[in-house]
């Protein structure tokens, strides 16, 4: 029988981490937390893919230079993001390098790329692995549902794919944050169709992943300082609380959502919130990562959770699959 | 610095391997080394995405029979496809209910999930992982060239994509054969921005880690029964033989290439030969495994080599970059 929950024995550390965002993003509640913003979204590129792949690029470099450490000390990059052929990834970090590995996990691509970076170190074949993704609104929704120009009008459930790039260095040595314990989401369809739901779509993976890992520990929720999910937002938000609650788990005084949270419902108006795999990158490499370790929170699990769509899919009619994957975070062991 | 290659303290082994392609490559030289073929490429189902998904389904299914697995005992899944946000790969192996860790290394991604199954596995982190890899001519042309149904004429360069499948599973005990060392490759451009010229595309990326790895280990070609590219096909081939001659290590007597001898070049008229990620996949997992098996060759180094080019980094104009990653593979320890 499978092991269900992976215990790292040396906890690999987080030993720096960057953030880069757009406009809206710097205009929401966690504004003057990321670490670099450009007010036109664009980042001097001429498209909106490179734009993102700039994203991933600033914010490699940053994790890097905050870490004083050169790309030639990087052993392996774990990358990804959203677009056809993660083509934001394989060129917004070409010049560094560095032993490339093309992850795709939809928006729990952070989650993934921590968690195997974690592996990688802890295993000893590396040293110092660096976990990078992010999003682009206008890449993303040109590709998945309308090109911006259109101008279409999108429905309540619809979350705002969030501009905004995560980058972690991830090593065998270092004071913390640590990823302790990590666990491998199940794919999960529960037959959801609509493409502007993504919230319904990914919370059964969510719920999944967070079931077996309560089960496997022997834990409940209020065990943890908190609780993170990537961007389920309202929809998926309040899915997670009520089917976690008659599972017997009452999530509600520890749980928090990146989507839920990245932008001000009341002023910003973004509908069921924000999506995107940079939307968990950018405020776990600023916000919650701060706040571990200026040691307000100490145990934090965060769950990653993606929608395996393609526009294909869609097209042809298919149900929509999630996938969570989950980090147990400390600041002090 | 970065340590170059990764040694694997405890060699997994690659306890049990499944092949599944189409018609064209049952046609060829090693028609009958693989484990299922369909006459009509669909394999019962009613898009190509789909046939795409259930080769992977079909592939893993076999490969966990052969080693008397059952899904429950597979800890994870490491899996990617050539398709948009890897559709075949999340579609075709939803079912199993295992952990899953989608990939995009284009057609690397064979060698890119062995050597993460690997390092999984030797992590002691897991005791069994599957390794599961595909491309189908119809999902892949439609989507990075043209529609089949345009009847575009081929240029002499371009390579025909294998309908193929390729399924591992790497466990930490076994008699082999063993995956000993691996090596992550490091993205290259050297400018090719032909999509119907992959091979010149990925050849520098082979080159650099064949480069790379023969420094760090202190070895040449001969010192090894084959050196294996994935699909380099003809030009790509000539390439490697080419530049590495003219840095001093002399490929011929043990380089092969697997989009190289996939198809029957007088009698299929491939033009430059197969590629896609389960050219190489499906050949590892039947003939050249077999020949490990059976004693015929110890010592192989196989690289896969994929292009990370998408149809909108090729309309914008962009080059294409190739990235290579090695395992080494050994009968008896």
């Amino acid at each position: 029988m499978r092991k269900e929950v992976i215990k790292f024995k040396n906890p690999p550390s987080i030993i720096s981490s960057a953030s880069v965002v757009g406009r809206r993003e710097h205009e929401g509640p966690f504004g003057n937390k990321f670490d670099i913003y450009d007010e036109k979204d664009s980042f001097g590129m001429p498209t909106w893919e490179q734009s993102e792949g700039e994203m991933q690029r600033q914010a490699l470099n940053l994790a890097l230079s905050k870490a004083s450490l050169k790309p030639c000390d990087i052993d392996a990059i774990f990358a990804g993001d959203l677009i056809n052929q993660c083509t934001s990834s394989s060129y917004g970090l070409l010049d560094f390098d560095i032993p490339y590995f093309g992850l795709y996990g939809a928006c729990s691509t952070c989650a993934e790329s921590l968690l195997l970076s974690a592996m990688a170190v802890s295993s000893g074949s590396f040293e110092h692995c660096a976990a990078v993704t992010s999003s682009h609104n206008c890449s993303a929704e040109r590709q998945f549902r309308f090109p911006l120009e259109y101008g279409s009008q999108r429905t309540p459930t619809s979350q705002w794919t969030a501009t905004a790039s995560g980058a972690f260095i991830v090593s065998s040595e270092g004071k913390g944050p640590h990823i302790v314990e990590a666990m491998g989401g199940i794919s999960t369809d529960m037959g959801i169709k609509d493409a502007n739901n993504m919230g319904a779509a990914m919370a059964p993976a969510a719920i999944s992943t967070l079931s077996r890992y309560f089960t496997a520990t022997d834990t409940k929720p209020t065990d943890y300082d908190k609780i993170i999910t990537g961007d389920l937002g309202f929809e998926g938000y309040g899915i997670v609380i009520d089917i976690m609650g008659k599972q017997g788990y009452d999530m509600r005084p520890v749980y928090t959502d990146c989507g839920l949270v990245i932008y001000d419902r009341q002023a910003q108006d973004m509908h069921a919130g924000g999506s995107g795999c940079g939307c968990s990158a950018a405020l776990m490499a600023s916000h919650f990562l701060d706040e571990i370790r200026k040691g307000i929170i100490n145990d934090v699990l965060f769950i990653g959770t993606g929608a395996l769509l393609s526009q294909m899919s869609v097209q042809q009619g298919l149900s929509i699959p999630g996938v969570a994957h989950l980090v147990r975070i400390k600041g002090e062991l």
